[in-house]
């Protein structure tokens, strides 16, 4: 399916600089481009490759100049980037997608299913399960008795819920993710441990995306709870009892113990790891591979292990490689001070 | 399902300070206690919350003197914390648990199954799989060819089993844990690398739990082996012929290298490394994102990376957070001497 | 089954030192050395094992001359160390393989199996999937919409493929392993953020290995892509349009960030990062637990968080840990100079 330049810069409120009928089928990196695509150029590091590219179609910021010719049409718009995005969100939507109840499917007694939802061949869906319009069950995915799953959720391949935990709408689990495990509670008990069991639950709510792998466990009691428009990367780890605020981001690998409560928009960056029961205040950059162990207050930029202020770090981490020359530097003073000290005897 | 005071109580060989028969039918944390829920009390930094907690009932040590008026009733034990827990175990016990074999599932050629037990939909029992009584498989469990199970043992959806391991009785297997994959042995070759066949199998010994998503691989040759009453967390890196004392406990994100020991009774923090080769002494405590590459003597506490004892280095770490100043008081030095070297020429 | 050392000999092109009808029919480790099973000796640090294993027969290095009487038949070879990889890997290939389609199994509209394939039960075979001659898909398996798998390839239990994704020939991907997920891609949207739909794939080159519960997720466009005899340990996250180069190694737990770049055989030590839009040089060395910020030359060895060239760090590294006496010598520094000072008025 072709679109000419004309009836995308329409699309996005543009204005084509070049030739309006060119057509493309399929967008490209600039730095890849091929004839036939549509590319664009936001960032002006890259303004280079608008000269050379053979994309037919670039997007670029409404007053971009260029230094040389082209031979690409151009589309000019508010803000490239977005219109990109908005563009691949089209692309996106107009994928064929899958629908219906595939064979063999596993659907427990008293589970209710909304309309048009798609369940994938070996999905489990336990009893007493309630999944919303819309939503997609991808083969493998297991739903444990009492599972909810709301409006335009989607549920990939592999993934595990637990009994009893809830996902919110327009959400998104990748493959691999577990939900509601048990939270890693025990208590001392003669040389070894006895289990404490966690009766509680995971609620997720919506618009949040939750990457591959991930695990996020069950509360002791109550619930631990993933705020609206979260979005967490793969292989995190979130705790029993923990509190993640809405539009948090966490990136890959990091981890979050139990009964932390994390504030609304925060950043935690790859690798990093927060402690148990603390409280970050709304904003905190946790910076990657740190780890914390302080509560914070709103908007904290906090790197290290154990973290502190990101600027007071940066300090300490130059003279931290510089130490070979402060040791050289007290060595000499040394040796002038025994001078000294000699000399005025 | 109604609980007495003088009930619980009875149970949990307390004495009830209140309304003997009031009654409750969940539990709660005291801070979020609802009207016909049971709490407990026994950190006292969350006493305030028992002045004004909903909860009809919590639970607390047998001295606990409450400073102000109370509207709940209390039940007064030798340990609120473990009374509470007992309690945990009591209702999770009663929760419905499944059994019975559902269909479809895959039942090898001389599998044998145990009395009582659950094999979900969509769960792989390889040829020659034995699994003891009382033993539950969830859904998308896959056990390889001759794999064992104890007595009792749960083994969540998606947990994948590669042939020829065996897991102990009263074991606990999360949603994700992969057991027995090959340990990542290669050589040299050429400019690439030629794969060393792992023909070693994973022991999993009685009364562990893994989180999910856990990795434990299988030895090269031989076994890799988790001790009995070994509690690891969710997202654990256990690598081939590594030896995992009992009771030992790692936190989630931790990982071991290869043909590394700990010993009995250590605790490994969140995010840290054990390099490989390594042979870590009973009680050895490596602290979060800490990275060991040395052996060490029993109860040792080591933080850093690589670590040392953690004493020591946290007055490392505390200079660390003052080099600014360090480097100040040197910079001021170096002008003193420099003018008592002028002066006294 | 039952190989006489003189048989082993002759496959080995070594030459038998004791008794060459000695029979074995299991390997073993030098220290755990078994009758009847043939164990190797290759590091010296392990000789003393030599003298007292049970093994029937040591592989050694041909000009091994041992220090006291031996109980065991030696076979002497070039490389005691390659000798014994070259016989796990016969006894590897002669472990029966299984083969065939089990049911059920899910099997999509137009997809084509090679010859000899396996097909595990409950597997599932998306629209349009190419599997290559000889591949084996365990149970759990899922291969999305147009996937495509190489000759000889195996899939184990669990592992998820995104639609379109295209791995090679002669690959290992274990359990739990996530190819294609959608790159972690989100733009700032009022107080939240709005998804960035990753339409690119993932290439997966041949010879390569992936270990358990790894996650590569797919380009936003283009692909991510691994290369030719790349190894991947456990639970590694590689981001969207990061491509890892031929013959490179990366360790258990470590994570690279969108669109980096690394050489051909480059190492990167476990539960070590490395930042987004960066360029490793061939042969780059990250150590574990380090995190990378900086392009990299040929063959540069790095450590730290962040990381820089590991003879500087770990002069760095030995001060840090002798701070407390780089204090106390400032502190008498003062002292002195104080005295001097005052002695000076």
């Amino acid at each position: 399916m072709e679109f000419k330049a004309k009836d995308i810069a329409l699309l996005l409120h543009g204005v084509v600089d070049g030739n309006p009928d060119v057509g493309v089928n399929d967008v490209s990196k600039i730095e890849e481009g091929r004839a036939g695509t549509l590319a664009f150029l936001a960032n002006p590091k890259y303004e280079n490759f608008i000269y050379s590219t053979r994309a037919s179609i670039v997007l670029v910021d409404k007053d971009f100049v260029p230094a040389r010719p082209l031979s690409c049409t151009l589309i000019r718009v508010e803000s490239a980037y977005d219109a990109f995005a908005t563009l691949l969100q089209m692309y996106d939507s107009m994928r064929p997608s899958p629908t219906g109840i595939e064979q063999p499917s596993y659907i427990g007694e008293g589970a209710t299913l909304g309309e048009e939802v798609y369940v994938g061949a070996f999905a489990y869906i336990g009893k007493g399960v309630k999944i919303g319009n819309h939503a997609k069950i991808y083969p493998h995915a297991y739903l444990g008795e009492g599972v909810e799953i709301g409006d335009h959720t989607v549920i990939y391949s592999g993934v595990h819920l637990y009994a009893g935990c809830r996902v919110g709408a327009s959400c998104i689990l990748h493959s691999g993710v577990v939900i509601g495990a048990d939270g890693f509670g025990f208590a001392p008990d003669g040389e070894g441990y006895k289990k404490i069991p966690q009766i509680g639950n995971v609620l997720v709510e919506d618009h949040v995306e939750i990457g591959a792998n991930t695990c996020i466990d069950r509360a002791t009691m109550g619930s631990t709870i993933i705020r609206e428009g979260v979005k967490l990367d793969n292989l995190i780890q979130v705790a029993h009892n923990a509190v993640v605020g809405r539009h948090t981001v966490m990136a890959a690998q990091s981890g979050l113990a139990g009964s932390t409560k994390l504030g609304e928009r925060c950043v935690i960056g790859g690798q990093a790891g927060v402690v148990g029961h603390l409280t970050l205040a709304d904003g905190t950059h946790l910076t990657a591979q740190s780890g914390i162990s302080v509560n914070t207050k709103a908007n904290a930029i906090m790197r290290g292990s154990p973290a502190f202020d990101i600027a007071k770090y940066q300090r300490c981490y130059v003279l931290f490689r510089r130490l070979p020359e402060l040791y050289d530097q007290i060595k000499e003073l040394e040796n002038k001070v025994k001078e000294l000290t000699e000399g005025s005897k």
